[in-house]
């Protein structure tokens, strides 16, 4: 086994960027540096990275952006604003999915803390509940911005959107409507973004006092989601609005009203968290909690850039808020 | 300026694996060849690309995709495919939009011709008309596939679907369904994919001598697109039917069927091509020719990976083409 740069300026206790520079030659570092410097090297089998070697030289001009899944509005949305802000730096996107998988998201970090990006973008996986990943991969000093599902750290910069707020909003909506019992559809609740869109549910819920709230874990499967949404709207006290965290679930709602000949809205009201245009044409039209999607793709490339170019983050940028707005359509319309 | 590989090998007429060798001090390479090469670089300022290099030693394990666009299901399911096969050879995946510009095309094409990546995937943007950015790539000797907006070439190896089966068994769907006047929405008539479809439709009319058929040119642009269909459904001899070539254009004949009230299918039938599993919610759902997406970018990138490890292709892999389906609903329903 042999060790990388990383480990050599450890074992020297020196700045790897030093040891860099020390096995270059570089007239910066003094003899002494330069000889104890290599004689470790020599002795621990020190094997450059041709990837790092080029990441000294010249950068790699490349970074990551790690994303749940690709099919669908948001993520799309956001990586169109990541790669419009790469490509005014001149950079390249690898980009990786994980499919909601957090073996998968653990490897890739793993994979990625060779030298061979400049920096890091991820939204994290709904499966993953532990984040030591997250803190090697930051340990390895390579930048790193989370974004829309993230993880809270007081040293990870983050650009969410105002879920607590957007989701109280469509929850008041529903409310202004006429609704007495709603049903909050949620998913995936080990990360702080499903923790803030229940938590708006549930602000709005306890300022009102006629009405009830039911929440309802739903998943990645939609068959399993069809048939927990079918037990909700065929029990004697069925909810008259139903609030989806995410479009899938809206979609698993109107597919079950279609089928139980639920008529949408004057039975049933739904609105969801979505950022698909199409939802327009949906039948009734689906109104919608839309995130600024491409603006928080630009704003968390923006921040990495900062971070890869070493400039000073201010402290409005260290956590950005953006916020969401409302679209309201039929399917929540009120009497 | 420095020579790159490339041009040092074309200047000493030999390969420039050969010259990767000579300048590397192979064995395999004669010491008559070795200081040949090795004055001529120095002579012309040859300077290795840390890239270049670092892909004859251990590759750079990476791949390129660019795409016309995300935020469209035929691309992000195709991506997924592409990732999925990527992943599982160990590789890293590149991606490029071109949003549709041609002049980003050609400078992605350009940036890539260096080393960087292994092989490279590409569907063409629809203002690009013009293919030496291509066939200088390919001269470039980078293993490149392309797929579903294909450039057609003997040499390049590509995956589509039968675009002029598909858009005949569309067009035969509405005539079945009584459609006696067919306006077809294309898109980007400059590429091979628009010429296909726009044949299959037509070979259908000719076969039916009671209809007839319209086609209308459209564009990127939404307001101008839902002009020309307001045009069309507002004329004397309108359309009973409408064929959309792509998605885009489906949802626009919508939009202005939604705000001139015209009554579908009872009035007009529309059918498109869409990926989009959502059109089975709209008012009325919408009747698609659905793409196997997925299993495109999986074969496009099985394809590429036989060429970066230097197998032959099969005469059945060098042009694959795999069927669409078509997917039937309310807004195509025949009487």
């Amino acid at each position: 086994m042999s060790v990388n740069l990383k480990q050599l300026a450890k074992a020297l206790n020196l700045a790897p960027s030093t040891v860099s520079r020390a096995l270059r030659d570089s007239h910066e570092i003094s003899q002494d540096t330069k000889e104890r410097v290599k004689k470790l090297a020599t002795e621990l089998g020190f094997e450059p990275n041709p990837f790092a070697s080029s990441l000294r030289q010249s950068k790699s001009k490349t970074i990551a952006v790690i994303i749940p899944e690709i099919e669908n509005n948001f993520f799309s949305q956001a990586m169109n604003g990541i790669e419009k802000i790469a490509q005014s730096k001149g950079y390249h996107v690898l980009i990786y999915i994980t499919h909601e998988n957090f073996e998968r998201e653990k490897s890739i970090l793993h994979l990625l803390r060779n030298g061979r990006v400049d920096g890091l973008l991820i939204s994290i996986s709904n499966s993953t509940t532990n984040f030591d990943h997250i803190e090697e991969y930051v340990n390895a000093m390579i930048p790193l911005v989370s974004f829309d599902r993230v993880y809270e750290s007081a040293t990870i910069p983050s650009v969410t959107t105002d879920d607590v707020y957007a989701a109280r909003k469509a929850t008041e909506h529903l409310l202004a409507g006429g609704c007495k019992r709603i049903a909050y559809l949620s998913m995936a609740e080990g990360l702080s973004i499903s923790a803030r869109r229940k938590q708006g549910f549930l602000d709005a819920l306890k300022k009102n006092k006629q009405a009830t709230g039911i929440t309802i874990e739903c998943s990645n499967d939609d068959e399993k989601n069809r048939k927990l949404i079918r037990q909700l709207l065929q029990q004697k006290q069925k909810p008259d609005g139903i609030f989806a965290a995410v479009e899938k679930l809206a979609v698993n709602a109107y597919e079950v009203c279609h089928e139980l000949k639920i008529p949408v809205p004057s039975k049933l009201k739904l609105i969801s968290f979505s950022n698909s245009s199409s939802t327009a044409l949906f039948d009734p039209p689906l109104s919608t909690v839309v995130q600024p999607a491409h603006l928080i793709g630009e704003e968390t490339a923006k921040v990495l850039f900062k971070l890869i170019e070493k400039k000073i983050l201010m402290p409005s940028e260290k956590k950005q808020v953006l916020p969401s707005f409302l679209n309201e359509r039929r399917s929540s319309a009120g009497k």
